[in-house]
């Protein structure tokens, strides 16, 4: 039985856990210094109090200080700790990444080096190897349209498995297939990792759309919907300004994923709440002081750096981004006004 | 000032009234012999029953018997009956139609001709024309994400000309253009007119998706958001193997239009109804009972026909319209299961 362990005991590494239990692996839940109580409570036999749903039976809990022991002889790694804590983890476990025969990583996010460069993460993780001198297994982006809940629930998922190495992912999507978790596999490894974090600031402006019925007292649904297919669009644009391609954002990790990102999760909730009228500045406190962290906001700016460094001629082209991140300053113009001029077409 | 005779006084062509008079042009609403309760309505300055916003003021409004008074000097005339009465009003018009610069057609769906074989609207009205040895102008095909009652109060809308003649899209996207009614221009004619009778069907997938929480107590947005890309897919597929661009269903007929049909409308209804454990049968008979016309109902067995006549290699990849097919036939398996099946990835 394959040994994959999963560092980061939050909703979508324990997720995980269920489909990679029941397609057959020996599954081990490393928590790190931050999820000590999340694994008492798991242990304790009661839900995840991230998903809700109990782990899966099986499961081995390893705590922060018992890596090594959770690495030993580990096929796959997973890195599924909140993206700043990326780099930190990666050193910690680079021996045990080293040993295994890929490294997977729902981890998501865009993440700054020590000259301020915005990296994706899996270069991010090749380049703090690579400082160390430690050769790394293939890294397989996994993304899509999955709520934690439902993974872990056993319910109906669609996912992708990005790995340069398209044999790689093809592999990989075969042994954690079961029958509700089903898996597709690409070699677009930049264009898996582009749409996750953008999908959050994206999500944002959907959130807004959705707010102005309530700011407004009607509905702007052709509003939103012209958002969502901007927002596809943009992802699209930028990912094959880095060298992905052109489908990927149209398929799982773009489409797929805006849609249920869009459907709820904090980054719209934040997004309604300036909608229907409040400050962005004012919406985020209140959302910092419910513990909601908005992922999409860090996410904005970081994601125009990014234009800004790796793809500067698509600047004026990414309206929409250009857009939230407006609005995220606190524009003085009217929000729907900041967002149709951002999605309307142009005069053709 | 030129002329425009938006034919059929339903809501979207009640709705278009709204953007063409702010942009500039005279405006004339036909109402078909169906149409006689809704002009007296809008007569008596009352709101449209349709959408419940006025008609835009200096609209001018003919009866069913003044066709040819409404026609007379029309630069531009406008399809805006239900579909199955395109073949009727073209054969009415034509003389209009012929004498006119280019006809406009927001109509849409799959229309079987004397044959049986189904064409789209466009080519259903080049024959009825060719039938009769009438030329007839450019035809412009209107699509995208757009709300009859939103577009009417004149909030933020995105649509899409579709021209086989580039030249005209451009030139009517520009000439009915408003600061909030902002049009996108194609040649893809082909590929908007797929697309929006294919929404409908895919729009009682997606509602299946959001009735299955109610129907099993347990969300199922992962099966949606796989739903909404593998409609997308099958989009994209099916126009291309009758002559569209790829990258039309990515836009705003086909990501766009989805999005705004999935979130409401009787498609959506529909499905949510069968997802919460009605059999497709009764909740039909519900929904008539209720006056509420099920669009994607009749396009989900024509669109079967048209895969099996014009593109049969397409037949067992179409999943989802299968499924679709699969659960209004009354299929004896789970609806979770029919959809799971079509929608989650193969194995790679």
């Amino acid at each position: 039985m394959a040994i994959i362990t999963i560092l980061g005991a939050g909703a979508m590494g324990s997720a995980l856990c269920t489909p990679v239990c029941r397609a057959g692996w020996e599954v081990r839940l490393w928590g790190t210094w931050l999820d000590g109580h999340l694994l008492d409570v798991c242990e304790a036999g009661k839900p995840h109090p991230r998903t809700q749903i109990p782990l899966e039976k099986g499961v081995k809990l390893y705590r922060s200080n018992e890596l090594n022991k959770a690495l030993e002889g580990a096929d796959v790694v997973v890195m599924s700790v909140a993206s700043v804590g990326v780099p930190k983890v990666t050193e910690l476990a680079l021996k045990g990444i080293s040993q295994a025969k890929a490294l997977w990583l729902t981890s998501k996010g865009f993440c700054p080096d020590k000259n301020g460069k915005i990296q994706l993460l899996p270069e991010a993780i090749r380049i703090i190897a690579k400082q160390k001198g430690v050769l790394i297994p293939p890294i397989v982006a996994i993304a899509g349209p999955v709520k934690a809940n439902e993974c872990a629930e056993g319910k109906p998922t669609a996912t992708i498995f990005g790995c340069k190495d398209l044999e790689v992912s093809r592999k990989y999507a075969q042994e954690a297939r079961t029958e509700v978790y089903c898996i597709e596999a690409t070699d677009d490894e930049i264009g898996v990792e582009i749409c996750a974090p953008m999908k959050n600031v994206y999500a944002i402006a959907l959130g807004i759309a959705d707010g102005l019925e309530e700011g407004t007292g009607f509905p702007h649904h052709n509003l939103k919907a012209a958002t969502f297919s901007r927002a596809i669009k943009e992802m699209s644009l930028l990912g094959q300004a880095l060298g992905a391609r052109m489908e990927t954002a149209f398929g799982l990790p773009g489409v797929g994923d805006l849609e249920v990102t869009g459907l709820s999760g904090r980054n719209k909730v934040y997004g309604v709440r300036i909608g229907r009228g409040e400050s962005a500045k004012n919406a985020l406190a209140e959302m910092n002081r419910l513990e909601q962290t908005v992922e999409g906001v860090p996410a904005a700016s970081l994601a125009a750096k990014l234009v800004e460094q790796s793809a500067p001629h698509l600047k004026e082209k990414m309206t929409l981004l250009q857009a939230v991140n407006e609005i995220l300053a606190g524009t003085e113009r009217s929000v729907v006004r900041v967002l149709s001029e951002a999605v309307l077409p142009q005069k053709p």
